[in-house]
């Protein structure tokens, strides 16, 4: 950490730095220089509080020089963390499985229904919500209990492990109790309650990044759950909201080689809440395999045009399959590849 | 709303749009256009899911006319609402309340202390967080309900009701209990499993803008409380996230004639957040009940270099007698006041 | 185009809007919905000013429907423009040409040794800045004509044709003199004298986007030069600025897909501005090609530790070659292609 | 400077790196932390070139200590920098100049009855532009010389001195013989060979602040023009783009206490531009004050139902008197006053 002081900072207020950080235990390295006086902060773990030295007389800022995670950074594991959600369906190796069902979970035909074409094409697991947070309260929130009972039940009938979000401590543990895989969704990434919560479940946690979350804000909330126990963590781009309309979120794939290099979770990507759009989901979906995503999340309904929620961004299943077809050879042109298909 | 086609959409298209429409019993208007067709949706009451039309062949986009929100709309109830919090302390009215605290409460002493120097310069209302939200899970995350007690101390010790902030469902009910006002930070603003639990209580809420939040959202999480029953809502700008480094968050004042032209109810301030630099405080608050805030909220620390949390933005006491000097003058150019100070 | 009116608007203010409509020679078409009225505006060309009916009475805002732009959108021209810049380096059909070079032209030998190199791991175009626009005055700011002459000695002993920017009048005619292909940089993308001027000329243009452009107003920008009757525009997308320090940018590469859907002209993708690391170079650079760029625009230096610009996001040679094979392969698994090498 | 190097970065690198520094000419000081090693660069004028060293070997990033301006920084002034751009018209001191005019001139008639009204109501300085930048080419672009020609005509029959903007460097030379004040567009904020013309001409500028510009940005781009000998330079805040699409732009006044911290030049705030809407022109112009901004330019039109461009922000003649009154008392509310009204 280093603490820039203004130009012309007399000596006593150096020097009052340099007490306090000693006080709060550390080393205090003042570097005079032609325009400025700056103090580093040495022996500290990463986690000195800077409230208290960003207050002192003549501090103009701090700057971080160590990131303020620890235990998701690669500093502290070096090799990738494989999370595996169900038998055979790994994140974070060499496999890109692929995880694909509607928006909503709808009624019993339709999610089942979605199971099976997400299986016979290729896919690893199914995605469909029953806690649905929307930006409207009068918009459907989604089935519920009900609608988890008949994932569990379309998981029954096609053996697809299951990945479900969770909005609240009472959710948490539904999902917990009968899905595979518990999603955090976007407007819950700093809900810090919530993350500790499934931090101390024993269930892999799918995190979503938030509309607004810079990635270290991103690795910051994993470590809530790594901090509770819970090493079992997937992280997920999926879009941030900048000034262009023309798309919902801006997919921001930088994302997935950024944090390749400072951590050592999986990073999959959602190309379609990504962009929003179902004509930008196949090619950003290829992108996102290309860029080196450990996995893909893709909305895919039987019939897009009677959704209740998502249809527009929702592919069509023959755009599913013929998009699997496409990941496989993007996938082997990296040297990855998808898992092979699950059985009947 | 309005449903615009593609270019040289076929006729088939264009009628299954019309058909889907009145199906979901609404009237629908076909506007054949030089360019391109749009089939006006009328006689709907905001609240159209655009789902399945959207996922209609040859539909290019769908434009909202009508705002998705309803009960926090002007049109919905046209004069502005009054939100008291403790007897003579209203937000939306003349008067323009100052909420003054440090950001977190640290020790009974440091929390009288603050209340009795916020309510000597004439502040309305104390703040100080018992739980607080930290990016990190290593850094000081709040006294809880010892905090809630503290606060109650202060109020016991000098009359100022107290704001403080929720962070989940057992944390709403206490601070309910405890505190004249509950406060949801800019992080949970769309945690709607919270915002319907405050729905259900007799407390007014401080609703925070999250950080890349838009009026619209911000206003249909208002909506979620309001729609629980609770109408006293008082909305806060406490600054967006953007591209510029030089401050914490950018301060987006024009949120604030901007709510008062979309809603009725009442909207603050929080310029320590807004900038997050102690020196930009005094500015923008001024700026901020020069743009119409119904009230101001604002850190204050008795020794900002000792506190525990955000002591770079909080003023040191001398300056926050000078800020409130500073605003009686600009309300008073406006046709506004500030209340009168307190009786000891 | 379409007229949202007020809530409770007037019949006077609706017909005062008719009104001007007709004036202004198109037609005017009410529609009274349950909450608001609108008025529609057809058989117009996609080019009213707003301006006029935006400051009548009641009117809340006006809703675009056709985009403002004409001669470079899809609906004005249905096949792809094909824009070639050297005798077999085109963009914008099945091949994805690479062109590459380090930020600035520095010496005949460093700018001859990356021809070279970049020939022979078979890309198809030198780029290396002569005029370089630096945001600070004390930054080196480019060999100027010296520079172009380099490259045009480059040329000669590689066959390479040259893309390099312009950043004035005077400079535009010396690039299009010297060089095959005037490059506008993002800072100049509604530089709109600048963009007539290259529409005048009789070279393709390489249109970079805006720090701060949405794809409309790239698009704009480029109809400025098309509308000057320079029909050959190569788009280029190179990140945009956004709240995450982590990159200098944000890599849009939705762009990608969203120009081929509203426009008839290629794009290409810069990924060492787009993302300002070298590590990210290589995953972007094969994300951009999955996407389905229509080429590729990546520094390269002969020895990056001694660049005199961007160094940091400057591949080595050898990370070049290895970048090469990788893109052969995923424009393979996509139905494209790298052009084949140029004869030495 | 400050690099930090990799975690575990081997000693030879961090010898590689302090020799570039001390070949370069600068001291290196090496701080070995408990997680990483920085290397501090001392004795550097803050405008060492970081190309060099970022691209080393192990090299994480580089952490600029000191600003890369100069001589527009408060650390090279320390006294506020007067801008006079006519007898009596000074941005910079105790006095806060209204600078008001159409979007556009017009037609003589228009622009000499805009002035009057300016005039009668208070303000200092006539505003209106003769060349305009239009996102499309098929928008009104402005009258050009002729243009420039009624402003002058307007100057003559009511004593304001008029600010307009230049847009290429041809435009510079017209506008600087017939006008007080040029202009310089937040499009061309980084076109930085008009910046270097407008620095060799004998004119105050004003420019404004650039869609995506931090403020860092916008220093630099001033510091073109005064490295080529202009000092007399005015900023303007005239909002940023930002994702909520309820405004045209974010309106950033804390760029104004910012700007005051970091530099001795003075900066005006346009709510026109910054907000784009007529309702919120009032409020935020009075915000623009409070918060210490060193004049106002505003857009008045005499009929803005009738205005080319901008319409829907111009305020109405009878709305700008009212206006100046509120700007008063905001003025005299923070020790400041606007200018005593022109004679006629």
């Amino acid at each position: 950490m280093l603490v820039v002081m203004r130009h012309g900072a007399p000596a006593a207020d150096v020097e009052r730095v340099v007490a306090v950080i000693e006080e709060m235990g550390y080393g205090a390295h003042p570097m005079p220089g032609a325009q400025r006086t700056a103090v580093g902060i040495v022996g500290n773990d990463g986690r000195v509080d800077a409230g208290r030295i960003e207050a002192l007389p003549s501090v103009v800022r701090i700057i971080h020089v160590t990131q303020p995670y620890k235990q998701v950074s690669r500093e502290w594991r070096d090799e990738p963390t494989i999370v595996t959600i169900a038998p055979g369906v790994s994140f974070g190796g060499r496999e890109v499985p692929i995880i694909a069902g509607p928006c909503s979970v709808e009624s019993e035909a339709q999610i089942i229904r979605a199971a099976e074409i997400a299986r016979d094409a290729g896919a690893s697991a199914l995605r469909g919500g029953a806690f649905k947070p929307r930006s409207s309260p009068y918009s459907f929130q989604g089935l519920g209990l009900e609608g988890l009972r008949m994932l569990v039940r379309a998981r029954e009938e096609t053996g697809m492990p299951i990945v479900t979000e969770a909005m609240d401590d009472e959710g948490a543990r539904l999902v917990a109790e009968h899905a595979d895989c518990i999603q955090i969704g976007a407007r819950n990434m700093q809900n810090y309650s919530l993350l500790k919560t499934v931090g101390r479940l024993d269930r892999p946690v799918l995190l979503k990044r938030g509309m607004a979350a810079t990635i270290s804000d991103l690795l910051l909330s994993a470590e809530y759950i790594l901090s509770e126990g819970n090493g079992n963590v997937i992280l997920c781009e999926r879009g941030v909201r900048t000034f262009d309309p023309a798309v919902r979120n801006m997919f921001d794939l930088t994302a997935i080689p950024l944090v390749h290099g400072l951590s050592h979770l999986p990073i999959v990507a959602d190309p379609s809440h990504g962009t929003g759009l179902r004509d930008m989901v196949m090619p950003m979906a290829r992108a996102a395999v290309a860029a080196g995503a450990d996995g893909i999340l893709v909305e895919m309904h039987p019939e897009p045009d009677r959704a209740l929620s998502d249809g527009a961004q929702s592919l069509y299943p023959a755009q599913f399959v013929a998009l699997m077809q496409e990941l496989r050879g993007v996938a082997s042109a990296i040297g990855r590849s998808l898992p092979a298909p699950r059985n009947n």
